[in-house]
């Protein structure tokens, strides 16, 4: 772990420079604006360690599948986030001497990541090696306002000479993702030019054809006054430049000013691209640098009104939530139901594919509670619109009659990932996306989504259910044999308690969702159910039956849910006897260790007790609780989040806070040594509900939001803002009281600590801690 | 499946050229003497399809790794049989045009497989493009007597021009291999050169420097009458020929001699290669062809006295079975112990490695019955000499204290396969490795082999399954969980019946090792216990307790061994209830409908019933092989042979007929369609098993040699040899009576249908059936 940043509530701050951490910073202080975002690499040149990363949203290339030994089913590629055409990058010589800080003695170095207003700015002394000293400030953002493009101001002053300054601003295509499978190149280029002052490079991917035009205009000030530009050409095989040389004094200031923009053929005809991107860059280029960056900050306040979570005495997790906030605002704004939310967003290439389950269990929460409610109905209509792929890798399987198996990994809907045990067998990630459904609805009420889209989903879901189970004989139960449960430490295992919980969920589910659109709509539930050719006697029976008869695997001795089958066969080590030079075990042990251990990756039965804890009375959650904590080593960034609201719900207060503290600065304080790939975004979604699920308590139960908050003890307050339906909260918790804030004019009942209050718009009530 | 081959009682005979069968019949004329082999690619230059394939025994290439997603533990090679320098080769100019079948009128032709004497003969005419019409005949063999040798005697005659004819015998070593992971060539050049007549190619192997120096020298005839020869030079890299130019009339037959020699480092210093090559080819030269192949055909009079078996009434059947004995003579002498059996022989790459636990399950006994009991020692000794390798893999894998894992798949010890699911928990292989330790000591009567190799070996293995079980609380019994059986159909699985039988009789059998070699040789005892450091009070006792609180999974309802936990909750379907469109289900099925379905792949109870058949009584056997195999697909070659002896015991004469008939011309047919790819060497032993085993009912029980045979209803009768403790028996098997004749001197104790008889030496018995 290094912990090198500096601690700011609204911004993340490093000084001093060193060479080893850069590509961890170049994760952390990513851009981005939900259709475009990179990693934080200079923009002058810079030969030492770096990863550079841009990347377009739903821009992806089907990179061939590697594998060693085939398994018939597998997906012929791996979607990969593709590392796109560089826009940002300046390249800069003095006197013919290029400006590069891996050759420079580097003083006053300072790096911010301003996250109220959404800009990244570096300030640097480089003492050149022929020993000419210079003050750098760079200030750069993806804009929000203008989503398709970014800006830099590069303002550079020579402090103890007067040189030839040149400036070479460039859009560099010739760019290669470091986790190609077989070293390829992924872009072909399909054009370039030069403006007046600017260019472009046109670029199409390979196989998929997407096609990006990366422009950009560029203008010059000497001490803020603009200088007239007769730039040279500089061109090669997807790249662009121009060069501008002018003669700058001691203690002057040469300033350049890059609008940079990206335009995919996602949004628009190819042949349209390189005119539209020309007007793109016209356009920003003339609303100007100053213009933008308020634009910039205004669009952040927006944000930050309605997700800003504030932490009194504690600016270590101040900051570390708001940067949690900032980067998913960045990854996903909800403007483009295509979109989906990257692992590492807009941070790195790892893991490909755009979608995990991720999105459904963790992410919805966050956006559900933050942002307009079609936010979270676009990651929904997103799964819709992939429903008749889904379709079709089920029937790669063998399944039939319309059964939807959601991949485990994809970009368009397809299957991407290539590990038998995950691919074919951890399907309870289709669970996941029914019940983002269900979640949707009961936090929206908005049940006119099932008519529209969600009831063919569920149907499709649920009739993979029926199928996947089998009637057992000797049990006389259905069971689902060879699944991988959330827990990806056991593989190809019977009877995963969490997946036969939610696939009878989704059974009952499904049919409760034709009663819905039945009622509300019962013409369209006709429509629906021709469509999808439901019989909704015959199927719906057995459905019910299917779900009935389920098989939940249970231990008398421990009064638990059994993970699955067999599992109190292995021997029962706790984690806390484990020695700590074996941890973590990914790393430490053999795979076959890990598998045969009884050691749990992340919540697995918890996991479904959180998503159905209505059911379990407290004590029923306590043994399970403390059973499974027990043999949780958490090494997965999404397994503490549940661990903290089920603890907190608990009334486990320390537990709940130490859960909380796994993740909230994982990537900040870099725990597991490998922020350098990028920063792991969904699981920051992770860390917000700790602290509202968690700390606040927050609950919907029957279209009634409430709380039981509790107050972390190291902390003198928190508070956390709450959109519900269209009504927005502010709930404040000190030790002794909570304080919800209504910043709309509708008033909304409320539940604190299980009393009903009211809660008139515009006004506050304060409810004091029994 | 195609059928395009003459049947012969001795030969394998193909009529007519058709391009669509050259692979496959490359693959099964291939050649071989345990040392060298080739697949049976033309001498000429053939631009048709074709998958060229020379090898040499223990020259292998460690080749990267590819894999999806790695697991800790993974290898970091999978060791390849390598493709090695092209020595057959001669190509073939008829006033500068090139004889190329591919682009030839052919007629006449025939190949010819001689497996009585061991060569290869090729006749055929052609009529190249420009309308020459020539006749050839080409005749070759890998020595048995010279085994790092070959030889080819190459005749033309121009049928109706005079022309002059360009012979080029040439090394070419600018080979590489098909299966190459990153399509890297293996071979680096490391001298070459000329002799008067002759010419060499020396090449090392990457990462593992193995030299291998491949020369020839050559001489020809016109109409038998040598010339004398001023061969041209041709040079490139890895590659030298030597031209000879002849004027040749119209029929005039112009006759080439190459003899060919490949020595490697296993077998002399790097230094010396060269000279000794050199000498080799001198030595083989002066020989000359005529005596060569005489020596050839005694070298293999000699191994079929001792290995024949004859089949009257069936000409396929007898043409079968000699095939599969001929082949497997020509994959493994027992003459060198650093040696093993892989799964293709000489005749193809696929698979790699050299040694999987076919040898131990399958191979063994047709060496131990068909050779010299040296050749079956030398199996053994290979893994004894690999010991310290497999406990070095049960490191890495997390055991300690000298427990040993055999790898799956291996060349020199290490690791090579990497599934999870069968490198880490395929472990059952490890039993396959002790199991053959007493095969072999039951067949030949050589305790002495325990202290001087074996002991150790089962005091490795018995460490690694007392290790590998836990005791499971829930049960009071000791587990084995995380296991792949031999039915690779199932992954991951706990209690595999035939795992923990073997396990559990390893961990005895060890024991009683022990107790034999203190009887033996008591300090030899003291002296292995030391160097091994096993406590044979404590230790001991540890092996006893597993073994006799193992857990066995039974089902009460149908009183059968379980294949594993909870097999009964799966969807009970019989294979006859499978539509023959869904067959083979590795085809048709994913892979996730495979793992879920309760199909078996190959004997998996049924193996562990085969091992420890004096176990069980005829009514236990029987009632499992009616449950089992009901549902084996038997989709691997392994399986049918098990499932024809258990047959033949319980009397089902018809059916072990049909499962002998599965794999008896498995590659003479091409059943499936992959011949192409190579022999399926190992399972030919399982054809033998299936003969001697099962159809003559050979056991050996408490030292007594014993038979119960019937005879195949379509065969008139047929008959094997058998050498036992150095008694050479041959078994003759005809409808109303068994006839055992002693070629050797002494007499020998046997059982037929449980009576005992005594076999005189050189005399005959007959016993009639009752």
């Amino acid at each position: 772990m290094k912990k090198y940043l500096q601690v700011d509530e609204w911004k993340i701050v490093e000084e001093g420079f060193d060479a080893e951490n850069h590509e961890i910073s170049e994760s952390i202080f990513s851009l981005g604006n939900g259709r475009m975002g990179q990693r934080a690499n200079f923009e002058e040149t810079y030969s030492g360690k770096s990863l550079l990363g841009n990347y377009v949203a739903g821009v992806y290339y089907p990179d061939k599948t590697r594998v060693g030994w085939w398994k018939n089913g597998y997906p012929e590629y791996f979607a990969k986030v593709l590392n796109a055409a560089e826009w940002a990058g300046i390249e800069i010589k003095i006197d013919d001497e290029i400006l590069d800080l891996a050759k420079c003695e580097v003083s006053d170095f300072r790096r911010e990541l301003n996250m109220q207003k959404g800009y990244l700015q570096r300030t640097f002394q480089a003492k050149t090696a022929s020993g000419k000293k210079v003050k750098v400030e760079a200030t750069r953002f993806c804009s929000m306002a203008d989503d398709e493009c970014g800006a830099v101001k590069y303002s550079l002053t020579p402090l103890d000479f007067s040189a030839e300054i040149s400036l070479m601003p460039f859009i560099n295509g010739d760019v290669k993702n470091q986790d190609a499978n077989y070293d390829e190149k992924f872009w072909d280029e399909t054009g370039k030019g030069f403006y007046t002052n600017g260019s472009f490079v046109e670029m199409k991917t390979k196989k998929t054809d997407f096609v990006v035009c990366t422009g950009m205009e560029f203008s010059v000030s000497v001490d803020d006054k603009p200088i007239s530009l007769n730039p040279s050409q500089t061109e090669r095989e997807k790249f662009t430049g121009l060069t501008q040389k002018t003669l700058v004094k001691e203690a002057q200031t040469i300033t350049l000013y890059k609008y940079a923009a990206n335009l995919s053929s996602l949004n628009y005809p190819k042949e349209e691209l390189q005119n539209k991107t020309k007007e793109t860059l016209d356009r920003v280029s003339r609303k100007g640098f100053v213009q933008m960056l308020k634009e910039q900050a205004e669009a952040w306040a927006e944000k930050w009104q309605m997700n800003d979570i504030r932490i009194e005495g504690d600016a270590e997790a101040q900051q570390a939530i708001r940067f949690n906030i900032f980067q998913l605002e960045q990854t996903y704004t909800g403007a483009d139901k295509r979109l989906n939310i990257g692992p590492k967003g807009f941070t790195g290439e790892k893991y490909g594919g755009s979608t995990y389950w991720d999105t459904e269990a963790y992410c919805i929460p966050f956006y559900l509670a933050t942002a307009g409610q079609d936010v979270a109905r676009n990651l929904l209509i997103y799964r819709y619109d992939q429903l008749q792929k889904a379709i079709e890798n089920a029937e790669k399987l063998g399944f039939k009659n319309g059964a939807a198996l959601y991949p485990m990994v994809t970009m368009n809907g397809e299957e991407c990932h290539n590990e038998w045990e995950i691919t074919f067998e951890e399907i309870h990630r289709n669970g996941a996306i029914a019940y983002a459904v269900s979640n949707y609805i009961d936090y929206t009420g908005d049940e006119s989504y099932l008519a529209t889209h969600g009831l063919e989903v569920l149907i499709g879901i649920a009739r993979f259910w029926a199928q996947r189970v089998n009637w057992s004989e000797a049990r006389q139960k259905f069971v689902m044999l060879g699944v991988t449960g959330p827990n990806e430490y056991e593989n190809n295992i019977n009877n995963n308690w969490y997946t036969n919980t939610i696939a009878a969920w989704c059974l009952k589910y499904a049919l409760e969702a034709v009663e819905i659109v039945r009622k509300n709509d019962p013409q369209q539930l006709e429509k629906i159910l021709q469509k999808v050719k439901f019989d909704s006697v015959k199927e719906a029976s057995n459905f019910n039956k299917i779900a009935d008869e389920m098989y939940f695997p249970y231990d008398e001795t421990h009064q638990v849910f059994m993970q699955q089958d067999n599992y109190l066969d292995k021997e029962q080590i706790l984690v806390k006897d484990l020695p700590a030079t074996d941890r973590p075990i990914n790393q430490k042990w053999s795979w076959d260790r890990i598998l045969r251990s009884c050691f749990i990756k992340q919540a697995d039965v918890l996991q479904g007790i959180y998503f159905f804890q209505e059911r379990y009375d407290l004590e029923t959650i306590r043994r399970n609780f403390d059973f499974y904590e027990a043999r949780t080593v958490h090494e997965s960034s999404l397994s503490p989040c549940v661990h903290a609201i089920l603890a907190a719900k608990l009334g486990d207060q320390q537990r709940a806070y130490e859960f909380y503290l796994r993740t909230a600065r994982l990537d900040l304080d870099n725990y597991n040594n490998d922020t350098e790939d990028g920063c792991h975004i969904t699981s920051m979604a992770g860390t917000w509900m700790a602290v509202v699920e968690g700390f606040g308590g927050m609950r919907v139960k029957n279209n009634l939001l409430s709380f039981t908050p509790f107050l972390p003890e190291k902390w003198t307050s928190f508070s956390f803002h709450i959109n519900f339906r269209n009504i927005l909260l502010e709930v404040k918790v000190s030790s002794d009281q909570v304080q919800i804030r209504n910043k709309s004019n509708q008033g909304l009942q409320v539940s604190v600590y299980d009393q009903e209050h009211e809660v008139p718009g515009k006004q506050e009530i304060t409810v004091s801690k029994s």
